[in-house]
């Protein structure tokens, strides 16, 4: 049995409760961040917490906790659950109050939950046989660039494509693709260009899209930043999402249409071991 | 100290809690009803439980409690806590397990929780001086139609007009009113016509709404539903909201200007008391 941390205690999973009065529940009050682990350590940690930071702030929450605070409970839940290569998921809360739209008078401590997920992150099988996606129109909130657990539409409309065989959705506005349901999308053209949405308030800013994208450079790739069409994502010679728990993953259909030779593509292959390699070196 | 209901056991408010693994915890994937009680009597009961199905329906989640079942809740709720008059808040989850987006394999036994709050509800301040309310672009994902626990966006917006001293806000998307925080919203031109967006997907479906129009119209007032513009909201005669907890109530001001005579209106004065004689007559 896992042990996770809920608002200053560690204890076993089945016990990990919080008030049914938590903003969390009533409100969806409460923004989260997601980091990966391998080998025990955790990957690009100062960038989620740099991202939590301005969730916070974009959200009139209080910072309570430091980085130093959340590094030390971040460890503590690896060693306790000798978790070797997975996630640690953390959310905070607005905390726990009578049930009130107005927060302005709110005088509560904020919540804060942790736990870890024991995940094959390196070996993961959608790398090696690349996913199948459907692409489903972009109905969430205009501000999906704050991580808050909103969350309800991406779930809704994964678990469909996955009751019809697809492994993911990419989401569409405009006829221009926004990001997936939980990571980045990219589109690499004939001319080995590397395409994805400009950072705006219509995308999260992703911390793995970031590394992702320097690595991508480093290695004299052209990126460009702007948002493609529905046309180009089925026209594209490869195309792939990028996460804190994915990593750099292929996207090898879309909906009934092969992209490309329809197997993961070199240029995706390329970042992805490029990737791992580059975070595993700064990993803490 | 309340007593509420979690999960098939009523006990005391302070130890009222839900798993950190709760799907609303993670991904907001909960739906909710508040509905109104005078007298020790619920109002419009049969409303609130046919939207909750709606809702439940919309969202792929299983029905496992039957009206009745949720009848008797509320009774024991409003017994056990002697409420005479306020709200009981109903919220239905899909359930507890591990965190993923896909929920297609799922195979949990959905959540419920419901809790009263005593408030004045025929004696409303609000009622008797009139709102103060600021306009505020619509930013809420497009299926407000959805009584989803996803209210941050409604919740953010409430306290900073409230810190700035207002009582509302109300939500605006292409130059045209969809509705309050957490109320329907109406104008009254000075033909004595009520406007009030027409059902769509932009809005929620107000049972208050539902049985305000249906007095308006017993009563041979003028009701058409359509979209209004904010240069229609101000140059209006009357303005006013409704909801399950505040029935009818006026909007004096907007931003910086007075609506009207800045005082609530005849019209508005009058749904109020006859919505509430009418929902009095069959409160259950």
């Amino acid at each position: 049995m896992r042990t996770v941390y809920v608002n200053g205690t560690f204890l076993p999973e089945d016990q990990a409760q919080i008030s049914i009065f938590d903003r969390a529940v009533l409100f969806a009050d409460a923004v989260y961040e997601v980091t990966a682990v391998v080998g025990g350590k955790l990957l690009d940690f100062d960038g989620h917490m740099a991202r939590l930071r301005r969730s916070l702030k974009e959200l009139d929450m209080v910072e309570r906790f430091s980085d130093q605070e959340l590094l030390k409970i971040h460890r503590s839940l690896i060693e306790k659950n000798t978790l070797q290569e997975g996630l640690v998921y953390l959310q905070v809360t607005r905390g726990v109050a009578d049930r009130d739209f107005d927060f302005s008078r709110l005088d509560a401590d904020p919540g804060l939950i942790l736990f870890t997920q024991a995940k094959d992150l390196i070996n993961n099988p959608l790398a090696e046989r690349g996913q199948c996606i459907t692409l489903v129109e972009d109905l969430r909130w205009a501000r999906s660039d704050i991580k808050t657990v909103q969350l309800l539409y991406s779930s809704l409309v994964k678990s469909r494509a996955s009751e019809a065989g697809a492994d993911d959705v990419w989401l569409h506005r405009d006829g221009k693709v926004t990001e997936g349901s939980s990571n980045n999308a990219y589109i690499v053209t004939d001319n080995n260009e590397i395409i994805t949405r400009e950072l705006s308030r219509d995308i999260l800013h992703g911390i793995t899209r970031q590394a992702v994208l320097n690595v991508a450079r480093l290695h004299q790739m052209k990126v460009v930043e702007r948002a493609f069409t529905i046309e180009e994502l089925r026209s594209a010679k490869e195309a792939f999402s990028t996460s804190a728990s994915g990593f750099v993953n292929p996207v090898v259909r879309v909906d009934d249409q092969e992209i490309g030779t329809g197997q993961p593509g070199i240029v995706t292959k390329l970042l992805r071991a490029n990737y791992i390699a580059a975070s595993l070196r700064t990993a803490i």
